[in-house]
């Protein structure tokens, strides 16, 4: 098991976009804003805002024009939204984001479900999205969905993940997302993925994403960092979720991930106290508890007082 | 990331002992001895029944020997028992278990709250039991809580926990467990520990023992498993927990590891439908939810229909 040594590790908290959009309250725009402003101040080196998807799609981020541009950006942070096809990149551009991140599915059920169209009808409206952002000069990444396995098809193939991902690279994307979309990553295929990517493309911003539905999420996250990756998404309070996978916890809880990380002596550059203050206000915005397991039982070192009686005890 | 290659990973079920002894309702005698004869089908290395201490102390497991002496034994299992004291030994021994299991923690404050005396005085205790019990034949083993950790002290140092683990040794026992009682370890700290345990002690019996409580428990167990551990407690639906960590969720789900380990290649021997299928009953057993995933998303390939929509799609 690798020790940290002092490794940076960047996190990029996807909350508010990936763990909001899937709630069926609709959190208020001040509520999201001051939420963003608060996990600005925590360390992160990317915040996934917001989707600029069509609000009858998506109406739990309708308000994405309004969010993205009444949040205080720092300096330091990849402000980056999720943009579905030409309309969403442009009301990104509009509100100069730091990053526009596209997504297709890397099985072809997942995508015909998820996007309603096959896999290369999606890759040619993508490449007409990275045509219209290029010029910018803003950052593209591209996130795949069900790279690790597809809830309706099952094993996704190495190569077929791969070969997507190589088709991107030659477009001049900066960045691409494995995503276990639905839990199905098991470390062993994580460590083979990574390595297998780290070695083909080098010079490619890779980012993990986990969820923790089957409760592999963590250890994913390890052997995808013993094989070269260094940046995860994570969700606040472990929010979010996939319609297609039912009773499924959502993606990897960032306090969980942290807390793992910083003890094992990574560094992640979070202010782990900010960021559990911050998970604690979400059981109120969402309206329901939420899977983090750090925010329940604290920090490992959180101790409990030694009763009275046994005080006594002790003394004797 | 270890591969798993076949190598034997031995499971041992506490739920019947550690899970239910924390339960409010009781559990019928009746349904106790099915569920253990259910799991005796299920391919375990080895099950704790019950535990053999006072009645008034777990009014929850005050049937110990009814359900000891009514269950089915498998030839191939080692049925062990929780036993406190001289008093529990020689019920345990007039049930004519295969092992009993003694315990006391690493940490003086955690064997003060949970033991109400002072380490010393449990390890003068244990011995006599130690004595009582060697001319049976009857495998000892010792489990020590808090090896990982005291929710009360804070860290253990590795050095407090081998130092016991030499008392016990000295004394003759078979086998040693090392329980993270509340949660606590983490894998660096795991990886130390095993290795140091496996240097020092090569011919005791080593057991893992891993809490869930911040997520950690399969990161920890391939931490172990990668230093040389190969044997470990763990509790159908995740069932159990402690009273000393509020909010804690309980031991490491059994089906959640075994689904993990098998899908890296290690052989467990658990047979995954019938355990899911003994697990799916707990919640009915003990009136609430329990926190296995694996028991609300299935394994990995437990596929979705494709929707007849898109199954037309597909077909263009």
């Amino acid at each position: 098991m690798m020790e940290g040594n002092n490794k940076k590790i960047y996190m990029q908290e996807v909350v508010t976009r990936d763990g909001f959009q899937n709630e069926k309250n609709f959190i208020s725009t001040d509520k999201k804003i001051e939420l963003i402003n608060q996990l600005s101040q925590c360390g992160y080196s990317k915040i996934e805002v917001t989707s600029f998807t069509s609000p009858k799609a998506i109406p739990a981020l309708r308000d994405a024009e309004q969010v993205m541009q009444g949040i205080i950006r720092h300096p330091d942070i990849t402000y980056t939204v999720l943009v579905p096809n030409i309309r969403g990149a442009e009301r990104a551009l509009s509100c100069d984001v730091d990053e526009v991140n596209l997504v297709m599915s890397a099985s072809e059920a997942h995508n015909l479900s998820n996007l309603r169209m096959a896999r290369e009808t999606s890759f040619y409206g993508l490449c007409q999205v990275i045509n219209e952002v290029q010029p910018s000069n803003t950052f593209i990444n591209v996130s795949l969905s069900t790279a690790f396995g597809c809830p309706m098809e099952g094993n996704v193939s190495l190569e077929t993940v791969l070969s997507w991902v190589a088709r991107f690279e030659e477009k001049g994307v900066h960045g691409i997302t494995l995503c276990d979309t639905t839990g199905m990553a098991y470390p062993t295929q994580v460590a083979e993925m990574v390595a297998a990517f780290k070695k083909r493309f080098p010079y490619l911003q890779l980012t993990v994403h986990l969820h923790n539905t089957r409760g592999m999420a963590l250890s994913n996250a390890l052997a995808a960092i013993e094989n070269g990756a260094d940046r995860f998404d994570s969700a606040l309070g472990g929010l979010g979720g996939c319609p297609y996978a039912p009773g499924a916890t959502g993606n990897v809880s960032t306090e969980d991930l942290v807390h793992m990380l910083e003890l094992m002596g990574y560094c992640t550059g979070i202010n782990q106290e900010k960021v559990l203050k911050a998970a604690a206000r979400l059981p109120a915005l969402v309206h329901h508890d939420v899977p983090s397991q750090v925010l329940k039982a604290g920090h490992r070192l959180n101790l409990h007082d030694i009763p009275d009686t046994i005080k006594e005890h002790q003394g004797n």
